[in-house]
């Protein structure tokens, strides 16, 4: 059997291995990247001994900005960083001006429309975002149908551990993704179920489950899982942000009830969302006054304007102090200081103010991104259902 | 609205698009690839003026070869593939001997250690394994606890469109993956959930729940979805194909009959899997005579020779026969002519007729790959449970 194994093996390794990594100049190249050094710097490192420049983007670095590697006599560019504090980072390689992942890193992610490659420096925000030896929740992609949409739509469930042992109910919170996101966003660049595992092992957050929804209505489900198959990922859907998602909520709430053993009063139900689904939480929660006792607006893209053609988005004022009026525990809105939308956040606060309606701040550093959202989430759910 | 949308997306698309392709020398790069043209052939580019050789290794190319892509006088590389079967295909391009999945292609799979870029020719195998507009089963990733493997332990379950909805008990295919591979395997590379949806839609299979565990001993779940975080990602584990994996299914078949409504009885079981989980699929079925009506060997990484240290491999020869008295519906074996692993399987089939056991024997084209899989499990699938 040994031997077999070993024939096994080395016809494998033939096929998969070798070829991973080839040698120039018949020097032995072993490329490692990323590999965390000290706990909390990162090298990597990237073979290219014909290129004239590579880069790397990463979320550590200033908005927008670069930083060079630098090519050995082997033809190997290499970066270390500053130490970083802990987080999921996702960076990009720029070679010779194309981007591209980081070929030595199997952990990959897309974002909308493009891919990033990902590691994690360890410390808290690890402890939250990281897989540990904690009872698990079951992640589950049903499909629920939405009347209003004409369609099937793919949905990402969360159901907390002991969920599929137990008898009894939980409260839900909806989670919402951002403009050109998908189902699979909260999920994956979102760290949701380990974030959701970690803090109700530690007794942190209550049991609930988490559904976090397709919020293009154009799109029945995330690219690659849907009748389009592999085509083109688009950022700017038909259909975004006109009410269409907003007034098709209530098949996604139909289908939950009915489905999961969920509780089913306003003191059990939160909405949450970012970027977009910021934008689709408050005019969800805002149309249906008695709905939510908790309402969360990470990043949220609110024009705070009203005035709109869809009834949806119009009379906000009134509806808004109708559904303070209706009772709400918590209406809690995040945003990065160097946020893009900061401005409309303030001044969508300034609308709260003047309205006498109450609602939790979270100021945080830096700007649109997903560490902030996974952060928001980390604060944020540990405030549900008390 | 619309003001404040085209500032969102104006400023998204700095931070998203635009660095997605960048312009080299001045003159506008549009990057498309990989491209179906006329149906059936595909079209790769690759943008690197700097590069000396580009090649694509891809599984419609003879086993183990590549192409070589041409530059064009704006660096940009450019492969036509002839004329190709329908199929889900993968491939990987070779830059200066660096392997790197396809940067104008967000859609991208992990095979064991390495990823893969995806594109899809149309026709019948795209019926089958494309997402279509048919009622959609849901995928989940429960949990389960193995007492004999001291952890919990993640998996993949299938379960039928309508199931969420009944009450009636479902039969069950358990269905495994290859060396190096994990609980994702099948679901990802191995298209299972599509392929149960479209032809349970079409009434050629019966509706039935798939459980796709994990076949490493040593690993509680995939790589990413581990405590083991980001780790380099090994193809080799302990404590595999030595017995380890076959005597904790007990644990999965347990879990399985506790929390999903399963027919338990042997009419309603099958066990298949590809490469390594044709082997356990081969020990697991032996060793309980009367469990299983249906075993299916896809490209099975037999020894065919017995003796080996592990109790559950010796006496295979008088397990066989036990299992065959017991009695069994189907046993069912496919393997592609160019398969490394054709003449074990041959060795194999003649110990079957030797001991006058019956089996169906499937023989495609083509070698160990996943392209023949994905067929077997569309061939298979459809001769159960009747």
């Amino acid at each position: 059997m040994k031997k077999f194994l070993l024939l096994l093996v080395f016809c494998w390794c033939l096929v998969l291995v070798l070829p991973a990594q080839q040698n120039i100049g018949g020097k032995p190249q072993e490329i490692h990247s990323p590999v965390v050094q000290g706990g909390c710097k990162v090298r990597l490192q990237f073979l290219a001994p014909g290129a004239k420049s590579v880069q790397v983007k990463g979320d550590w670095l200033t908005q927008g900005a670069s930083a060079t590697l630098k090519k050995n006599d082997q033809g190997v560019w290499q970066y270390l960083s500053d130490s970083l504090t802990s987080d999921l980072y996702t960076y990009q390689f720029v070679v010779d001006g194309v981007t591209m992942v980081d070929p030595s890193n199997v952990y990959v992610v897309r974002d909308v429309s493009s891919l990033y490659s990902l590691f994690m420096i360890p410390g808290a925000r690890e402890e939250n975002y990281g897989v540990h030896d904690v009872p698990h929740g079951t992640l589950s992609y049903p499909w629920y149908p939405s009347p209003f949409l004409k369609m099937k739509r793919r949905l990402a469930v969360y159901t907390p551990p002991g969920y599929e042992q137990s008898t009894k109910s939980y409260p839900v919170l909806y989670l919402l993704h951002g403009m050109g996101g998908d189902e699979t966003a909260w999920s994956t660049l979102g760290s949701s179920t380990a974030i959701l595992d970690n803090l109700i092992a530690a007794g942190k957050t209550r049991p609930m489950i988490v559904v976090m929804p397709n919020g293009n209505a154009a799109q029945s489900a995330a690219p690659g899982h849907s009748s389009t198959g592999f085509a083109p990922v688009s950022f700017m859907l038909p259909h975004t942000m006109e009410g269409t998602f907003e007034k098709s909520f209530k098949d996604i709430l139909t289908y939950i009830e009915s489905n999961y053993r969920v509780k089913k009063d306003k003191a059990d139900r939160a909405i949450a969302g970012l970027s977009m689904g910021g934008f689709h939480s408050l005019y969800i929660a805002a149309n249906a006054p008695g709905m939510f006792d908790y309402v969360g607006l990470f990043s949220p893209a609110i024009s705070a304007r009203g005035g709109d053609s869809s009834a949806i988005y119009q009379n906000l004022d009134r509806k808004l102090i109708a559904e303070q009026k209706a009772g709400y525990k918590l209406y809690w809105i995040g945003i990065g200081k160097q946020d893009f939308l900061y401005k409309e956040v303030a001044d969508f606060r300034q609308k709260m103010d003047s309205l006498h309606l109450p609602y939790t701040y979270h100021e945080s550093e830096r700007w649109h991104m997903w560490s902030n959202w996974r952060d928001y989430l980390t604060v944020f759910t540990q405030k549900l259902f008390k």
